[in-house]
């Protein structure tokens, strides 16, 4: 048995996200199409993070184990010739260890959450960030993300769907940056709650329209209530960008 | 009589290009039709650049007559609201002198071309960038670029069906910048020649790939026959990125 690990990106337009669903495709099936035309063999594709609908994926980490060996660039290219024009690519294949598993051996996962703030609509970046055309104060969301750091109980920012065992989860990184017209969330932790990015997003962009200050967003924290959170932030701006191991 | 000058960003994907063709939707159409839906006024769009088809804008420039004045932002907000989902946004409208015109006021031109340098295919940048699998070496494309820079006759650049009076033209920057996998080219000049800047990329392209040297750059450009240039890059990559006045 060889295992490998493969670093995915893929456009979550045309997706219904990681899992295939019935009603519609999802990328994991794409990628265990594509092992099969390759050599074969039918198996599941494992991932580190399970995305939702319409969510993006520069830096998705999957593994796969199949009966007999190739050289890992020969699997990445191999799978990318079974994608070609399906919106999902492997950027990199390595050799695993028999005990790599993508989504169990993770440590930290990145993501980024993609503001255009403008006043006109969105053209090639539609699918892509979420447009908010009123004008943000990046650094009043920054110093009020900063709350968010540290260990929490994060009921407050959490689908009411979640799965997880529990809330509390111990936020690493929230940092809010401006270049130009784009906003970008840059968010790290080990984990993540369902929709706990897009949750964040649509809570900080209420504070940079001047609607909540930094005191507002930490007594929304304390309240471990849904529906004291800020709206949750469309799939399109939301990207997986990195996974730690 | 209200003139305006309008800065547009639009997705070439889906357009034959700036202007109307038989066989396809131009951009100055949909923008016709909005002034039309907005105020009733049938009037000719003019732009700084006539793009060709699935070329990009992210800062085009054009202007308008209109019989009737509004406030300049109700000119962009109207137009937005008519081109909804269709590819086109003004991203600035202002009050124009009478005798200003987008393509004869205009004194420099600014594209970019980008590519993405890597192993994988596209996902979400299809469409928006040339995919170049083979590395390519950005410090030798940057110095052999720097051979065109100042007033040459550019026929070796030239597209054989270009209309322009003259293949004299003066290169103000054509610098090559790698950021991770994605390399731009920023170009400038005055005015350019018909796929001038997809001809550049194509040429400096076999420089990155280690086939050409500079001192080629430098014969094919002096051979002034677009035979010795290199093949014209697709238009994905290209952005009109701002018009100076």
């Amino acid at each position: 048995m060889a295992r490998y690990k493969l670093t995915v990106e893929y456009d979550g337009c045309g997706f219904v996200g990681w899992q295939a669903q019935n009603n519609g495709l999802g990328v994991q099936q794409v990628m265990e199409e594509a092992v099969l035309a390759f050599c074969g063999e039918t198996v599941r594709v494992f991932a580190a993070g399970r995305t939702d609908t319409g969510v993006h994926a520069t830096g998705q980490v999957a593994h796969i184990e199949l009966e007999k060996a190739f050289p890992a660039n020969k699997v990445r290219d191999a799978l990318n010739f079974h994608m070609k024009n399906r919106g999902v690519a492997v950027l990199m294949a390595e050799d695993a260890a028999d005990d790599f598993h993508a989504r169990f051996s993770a440590t930290g996962r990145a993501y980024q959450y993609r503001i255009i703030n403008r006043r006109a609509p969105l053209t090639f970046h539609k699918g892509y960030r979420w447009w908010v055309p009123v004008p943000l104060d990046v650094d009043a969301m920054h110093n009020a993300a900063q709350v968010l750091i540290g260990l929490h109980d994060f009921t407050t920012f959490r689908a009411t769907q979640c799965q997880a065992n529990s809330p509390v989860k111990t936020l690493d990184r929230l940092d809010v940056v401006r270049d130009g017209e784009e906003i970008t969330l840059h968010v790290e932790a080990r984990s993540f709650l369902h929709h706990q990015v897009r949750n964040f997003a649509g809570t900080l962009k209420r504070v940079g329209e001047g609607k909540w200050t930094a005191d507002d967003v930490r007594a929304k924290l304390d309240a471990k209530d849904r529906c004291a959170g800020g709206q949750t932030a469309p799939p399109d701006g939301l990207f997986l960008s990195r996974v730690d191991y």
